[in-house]
């Protein structure tokens, strides 16, 4: 499981609280350094990243003035997709939570491509 | 169904294409009247707007320079929730899909509030 | 004079009107057309886009629910920069004024680039 | 002077770079403390944020990965508007400056108000 700290903006900001909009800005910002990394153990033509499907829950309102710490942690390795499972927490409660589907794409063809073997071992240390 | 017809900002493109965080901006103004009407047929205390689930499909890629329609319907209509099903399309093909669960609160006691007759009259007319 | 019809968006909108950080998206996406037009008017390594410096100033506030018309003409052409000036106006009112300096960039050294004769009587033609 | 440190989003990157309308963002997000504090100092109906002109010059490019370093200093203290001159640094370089004026407003009158002697003496500090 990864943690990242974020830090509201005021154009964040809606009618007082985060808007629903905005968690999965930065969502995406704490999946980036995964993405990268499993890009690079796929060798030259593997691009992943594109996400495929996402599912927000919000069970919290966030504010403005507090850090949001996301943790992002991997929940199923398929063939050439990963389910990536993150939370934004706000002083000790969890606010949303989100279920992402991630391909990797074979940039020569456009379409899905398998993971590799590194990739899978990557992955499986942060479920 | 409502049609709503949006421009892509160039600060919407990411990598050549529309970002996945941004259909989510879209689809929440495409609900923006039908909210509004609901809040005032549930009284003086009602808002209807807070997101509590949102699940969005991407099935293909959006570009700049090109307008798209967000197609908006009523898929559900629950005792104090309703599920919207959206679509965005550009140049007659269908890219991003959103399911949406929307609450309708009691804005003085913060909690869940029963949708009135007449909103649910006029969440039919949408399915 | 180009104009530009601009719907805002409801993330736009900050404590009831735009925010002052949105005004300049839009007189961005208003100066995309030339900018293209004058990059290829310059050849195969002219990159004319960079912002060198903008002025902005606010003489009334930009609501939601209504069409923004952003004016776009060129104030001073340069040797290899360019003066635009761009209106937004809503309402048959002037809301917000920008005066941008923008550069012609040779892309294999980086640096700046003369204006070539037909860019230059492209650009007087919006003066 | 003021330092705030702002970590750039993936969102707020175009072509490669941080776009020129994002560090407005970040410079408003950098004046939110001064602007509430000089509110409080001014009394009941006094709001002192509204941005009446702004002024942009980018020196260098922003790029995602690194920290940003937001420094903020007052320039100039008129009868009811205020001069902020903001600097964003990255890695040791000087990347951006803003030159904004800032008014206090009468939220009754909706005109401008007189700049108290203790929030004179607050932004004189901050010289």
């Amino acid at each position: 499981m990864q943690r990242l700290s974020i830090t509201p903006r005021s154009s964040e900001i809606s009618g007082g609280h985060v808007s629903n909009t905005v968690p999965p800005v930065w969502f995406q910002d704490a999946r980036l350094d995964i993405c990268q990394a499993v890009s690079e153990l796929n060798g030259e033509n593997a691009l992943f990243g594109v996400v495929r499907s996402a599912k927000y829950d919000y069970e919290r309102e966030l504010y403005f003035g507090s850090a949001v710490e996301i943790r992002t942690a991997i929940r199923k390795i398929g063939n050439s997709s990963v389910v990536f499972f993150q939370e934004a927490w706000q002083n000790q409660h969890r606010a949303v939570t989100a279920e992402t589907v991630i391909l990797l794409i074979d940039t020569v063809t456009g379409g899905p491509s398998t993971l590799s073997d590194p990739s899978r071992i990557f992955l499986k240390n942060l479920e």
